[in-house]
């Protein structure tokens, strides 16, 4: 508690991150802390091939596992009850994963917290050959804010977050262009700001001059009805609803935004590009461009899509919806398992049979994961609001 | 991946935390799941003499404890793998806990992830019979924001956030006044909108009308020069530098500030108490009102403080003192441990033989710990600016 033994403590503890990172690759046989670990964490640590190395003491466990990718790796124990293990080469970005204590699964103490796969656990970051593209750099930072309001479609608190980009507060009279950003299943509105690193990579691209300078409004995709209101005639999510009649109100009337729908985007992943896809073609008249990673709303389907009943024949007239869309932005990650590949496929065949134009984005080396959605933003913010 | 899937599931996941809380009580025996649990998860639970039940799947483990207030109480385990144990009760209001599971100390998985103890780890919230001071209430929420900089001091990127009040987007004219606030030792800069709950306290007195409207900075007090220029004529910490020089400034020049030292407050609990008078005694130029709760300078010395020494006499000259302190506000729980109350009481000791008016608040039945500084904050909150 006294605070000069605290520092003292805390830079002792921080000592190994603060050393160069050739010495511990030395000493570490070309491992290194990953970047996701809590302050002063010397593991996990990874490698250039992606190997995720941890350690956790459990000195009366009777096993300890890595649980990553799928595959859960067996660790072994040293005579003071520090249990080590590796995994396969991961594939580069952020990953999600735990380790397994006698069958309990658990955040490993190492690493930071992040909100996906449905609970607030272990990531991990693989160094990755454009992580340039989301680096911290010494270039003006947008700051990313959390407002709370309450819903009265869902009777509840709800919380978004909100890039402004770096020079908001320096002129008054500037207003800016909004892109509505969302996350996938079993993750929330922290997602993109966190794991996402949306900020940075906005930050990045601004810098350069390769986007223009625009506002992210990051919400949960989860949103329902209070049970007493359960309608099976009305959609199970209220979601659409909660954007467009709250949350997008709210953001112009609190931010120096552009209202007209070409200064207004909509984006996601996953889950989150099948409902903004729906929002987006229901909605022409309030956006002007649309993005889908890794999603499309024929999810799961692979079958081809009849453009006479899809989403009620919102693709019917396909000139119709080019002049309206500025941008349509697909994506995908090369690694993805199925249905995705099958499934984005079928809806780009269609758009190609109804002659309206997209932009299509393949990750190289990634799968149904952030690496691939990083990339996908960074692409796509470079076309938008121009 | 599916999202009707996905909303499906999550919507049967948070049934429990839907249900009506008397129902749950009934057949949990008054306990409840905690505010701090994550989303749709059960436990762990309380109750209202503050008992703390835990529960985890771990089907193989030789023992696991419920580690909380210093104590470790064990669990036992039922045929299907799952432990479970309860705690003596707990002061109200919130605290950091874990697991243990065969000598491992990890994060229970039911808990959302809080910084304190020096880790990302478990909390809990007891219910407190003036929890209504921090409530979630229908009234004009302010906005918490994350600033990211490059401190040219420390030769890191820092970062800190800062709370803007309800009404900071209407009148772009409006300046306002500031309060940077501190964390204590082994915690960092999102502690005070956390499990601080600062700006729901602000929120609510602002609304009521208790507090004027202002801005709360919340920093990380843990600031240290590059080892290179370590120099044993300067103090361990950067901190005192990167707040004037670098922190202030920069809320100065992005923020609508009132600019003079009658309007900036500087406040802080434990460590930060301590450094944060430091600060202000140093700098009384610009400070015009300061808050130390649950520390003082003089920690951990319980033994008279002699004013023509103490912080190189600042506070030999009682008057001068007095004539610049709008606001001196010093606090303590009831149940604080040693040193705490002794050196606290040496402080104040010295202040009424210096002659020096303050407002000396104590929270009753709470220790070392968020309620007592959530309380500090409420009192302190009322009074400066006015």
């Amino acid at each position: 508690m006294n605070y000069k033994l605290a520092i003292i403590t805390l830079l002792i503890l921080m000592i190994p991150t603060l050393g160069s990172s050739q010495d511990n690759s030395d000493k570490n046989q070309g491992f290194f802390p990953a970047e996701t670990n809590q302050l002063g964490k010397q593991y996990p640590m990874v490698n250039a091939d992606g190997i995720v190395r941890a350690r956790i003491t459990a000195p009366d466990a009777n096993y300890v596992k890595l649980d990553i990718g799928g595959v859960k790796y067996d660790m072994v124990k040293d005579q003071d009850g520090m249990w080590s293990g590796q995994s396969a080469p991961q594939d580069e970005g952020f990953h999600y994963y735990q380790l397994n204590i006698d069958g309990a699964s658990v955040n490993d103490p190492g690493s930071k917290s992040y909100y996906g796969a449905g609970r607030q656990g272990s990531g991990i970051e693989i160094p990755a050959h454009d992580q340039d593209i989301y680096a911290m750099k010494k270039v003006p930072h947008g700051k990313v804010t959390q407002k709370f309001y309450f819903s009265e479609i869902t009777k509840t608190w709800r919380d978004c977050f909100i890039y402004t980009p770096a020079n908001y507060h320096l002129d008054l009279d500037a207003r800016y262009p909004v892109l509505y950003l969302q996350h996938g299943s079993f993750e929330d509105q922290t997602g993109w700001s966190s794991q996402g690193k949306a900020n940075l990579i906005l930050d990045n691209l601004i810098a350069a001059g390769k986007a223009v300078p625009f506002i992210v409004v990051m919400e949960n995709g989860y949103a329902s009805r209070p049970a007493a209101e359960a309608d099976s005639n009305r959609p199970p999510s209220a979601f659409e609803d909660v954007m467009l009649e709250e949350v997008i109100p709210m953001i112009d009337a609190e931010y120096r935004t552009l209202k007209d729908r070409e200064h207004r985007a909509i984006a996601g992943l996953s889950m989150g590009a099948n409902q903004t896809m729906r929002i987006f073609m229901n909605n022409l008249d309030k956006f002007a461009s649309y993005g889908g990673f890794s999603g499309t709303s024929n999810y799961p389907s692979s079958e081809a899509i009849n453009p006479a009943t899809f989403l009620n024949g919102a693709f019917k007239d396909g000139a119709a919806v080019d002049q309206k869309s500025d941008v349509f932005f697909l994506s995908l990650g090369t690694k993805e398992p199925n249905p995705f590949p099958g499934s984005v496929g079928a809806f780009k065949n269609m758009l190609d049979k109804q002659g309206i134009p997209y932009t299509f984005y393949e990750s190289p080396g990634t799968a149904h994961e952030w690496q691939t959605w990083r990339r996908s933003l960074h692409e796509f913010a470079q076309l938008i609001f121009k």
